[in-house]
């Protein structure tokens, strides 16, 4: 696991393009067995990048987001290959492949920018460049997958140059879930503003919840932060009203799956009672957020979809199942945290406090 | 497992003590192995049953206070067949039998409660059958450990009795850890309710949280209910405030391990943020909570200790450990909910609306 060690989460590589002639191939972290095992697998297919954002291989809403326009170029790729195709067939195919990534998880928004992006640069090929072949195509929508995986990584970093500035000295700050590098392409988003207080000079420490039923905080958020040695202290989701109690927190950043127009966070289960405690607390809750998480199409969190998933994932985790047998279970993936909760969200293009309408829709202007 | 099906947790026989002539025997259901094994430990020291307490084979403020005294209990007939000793030799062995039980655990009261009820019996026993010898004080003793059992179950009825009168028919309640048959001598406090309500023809619907990190609610709750074909939804502990928030929540009940003076409630870790969680949504918060759980020498919620556990269990759950390697972690077993947060306390004396210190105290008048 030597590759992952790093000083600021930059290598971290939670998705790796390999270039090879006329095809290529996109390596992913296999986050579903992290920390026991670091490994990476390997797709060349769109539908094989929808089965692991399915099965969360790969989770963060903007890491999902950077996979599904790899999986679009990937897609153009083997579809080009395949030389029996003509133009009608070829279209219908990569459609379909769009449809199937953008099918992939419903909550993160991320997954759809990115693949309206991957989309908006084929038609603008096909206007530019008429008649020129899929391999030209297949070229530029690789191109346009490597631009989105790069800028991820430059806006986590202005992310955090600004969201560093909200942290004291000494802050112990609690995160939720996994907003980190393993949830990007790379430096993270909560965990982001963390790395980039603590390369400031400020002596931060986490306390994760170790987010059920995934358990994204105790094994990835741990293991970002074991690697850097920044001091993480792990506890259950049921524990964090009680640490702040006891006058043990200072701070909340989160990150997000989608922000309605109204300002509404859709985030990892649990993410309101969190915001719930924190405003009774008085202890400020911060969103890291990049302007490709906020969806202005979608007024408030009322209309944004939640995913229900498998029960084994309530009864147990993995092969240790523990639940009595014959129960019924609940597994809602996301809930919403309403706008008058989030003291601030913090974006690439500075810091929003007190989110609303119109404060989102002037970081577009 | 067929004995310990039933139809209102009569038959949940957590604690069984088996009679034999000049010594016994006190078996537990081991509760750390439930569902997937249901089956007796056997003990016959008042270390044995100090250890079972400490590793929480028996768990439930009522039920450590029953198996406390059962241990005095074993104690003083373990010491009576020691003929060796002489009378001071026997008293001072007792003592630190009943130190040992004392320290098993902190936070439940019921434990010193029980323990002091023993001492008493004791004290008492020596005023009016002076020189009469370890054997009658060890039969004595076995009574009052005995007596303290029954009552258990007769206490859980009338507080079933009081809180059914609170659930409307058709209500969804959610619950917190196991303050269920398992955690009692049968009936159980915050499930004694339900089961109550169920008897009375109320429609009644369980979510239970599963309760990280000893997993009470999944293991325990849920196989109670299970058994008695009540309804039951599990849920990880962060979820609750989602399905709050979506309507679907009308009452929380929950048991306690200590009721300070002022009516704060000290109770599995979690309890508080679902307290907090209630008040935002308006949904009315109970505590099942007999006598023996109150503790006037208390004057706050701040006094009570809080036990702190072993890593492991938050790092994984039993031998499957999923934390990255060296984490900081807490593990704090209890909360504290302010009183403010409590609509009412079901006692066998009757409910308790907006507890506070007048009212408790009026209520061991």
């Amino acid at each position: 696991m030597s590759d992952a060690k790093n000083g600021d989460g930059a290598a971290v590589v939670t998705l790796r393009w390999h270039d090879a002639p006329g095809h290529g191939r996109l390596d992913m972290i296999d986050q579903t067995r992290l920390p026991a095992v670091f490994d990476y697998l390997r797709y060349d297919s769109a539908a094989g990048v929808a089965d692991g954002i399915r099965t969360m291989v790969v989770r963060g809403a903007p890491a999902i987001g950077v996979a599904a326009a790899y999986g679009v170029a990937l897609e153009a790729l083997r579809l080009n290959a395949m030389h029996a195709l003509n133009g009608i067939e070829y279209d219908a195919a990569l459609d379909s492949a769009v449809r199937l990534l953008a099918d992939s998880r419903p909550t993160a928004v991320n997954l759809s920018w990115a693949l309206q992006r991957m989309q908006q640069r084929r038609a603008a090929h096909a206007q530019s460049h008429p008649g020129s072949g899929s391999a030209t195509l297949a070229q530029a929508l690789l191109t346009e997958a490597k631009s989105i995986h790069a800028e991820d990584v430059q806006i986590n970093r202005r992310m955090g140059a600004h969201g560093a500035t909200l942290l004291a000295d000494g802050a112990r700050v609690l995160t939720h879930c996994n907003a980190g590098a393993l949830a990007t392409a790379g430096h993270g988003t909560a965990l982001g503003v963390i790395r980039s207080a603590v390369a400031a000079g400020k002596r931060i420490s986490v306390i994760a919840d170790e987010t059920r039923p995934f358990l994204q905080g105790a094994r990835l958020t741990a293991w970002e932060m074991v690697q850097e040695n920044i001091p993480l202290t792990l506890i259950t989701d049921n524990m964090a009203g009680h640490l702040m109690a006891q006058g043990e927190i200072d701070a909340v950043i989160v990150g997000t799956d989608r922000v309605a127009a109204n300002g509404d966070v859709a985030n990892k289960i649990g993410t309101y009672m969190v915001a719930v405690l924190a405003a009774r607390h008085r202890i400020p809750f911060y969103v890291a957020c990049p302007l490709s998480t906020i969806d202005l199409s979608v007024p408030s969190g009322r209309e944004i979809p939640i995913e229900e998933r498998a029960a084994s994932e309530v009864t147990g985790f993995r092969d240790t199942q523990w639940a009595a047998v014959g129960v019924n279970v609940r597994n809602p993936s996301f809930d919403v945290t309403p706008a008058d909760l989030v003291t601030a969200l913090i974006t690439e293009r500075g810091i929003v406090h007190a989110p609303d309408e119109r404060k989102l829709r002037a970081l577009f202007e």
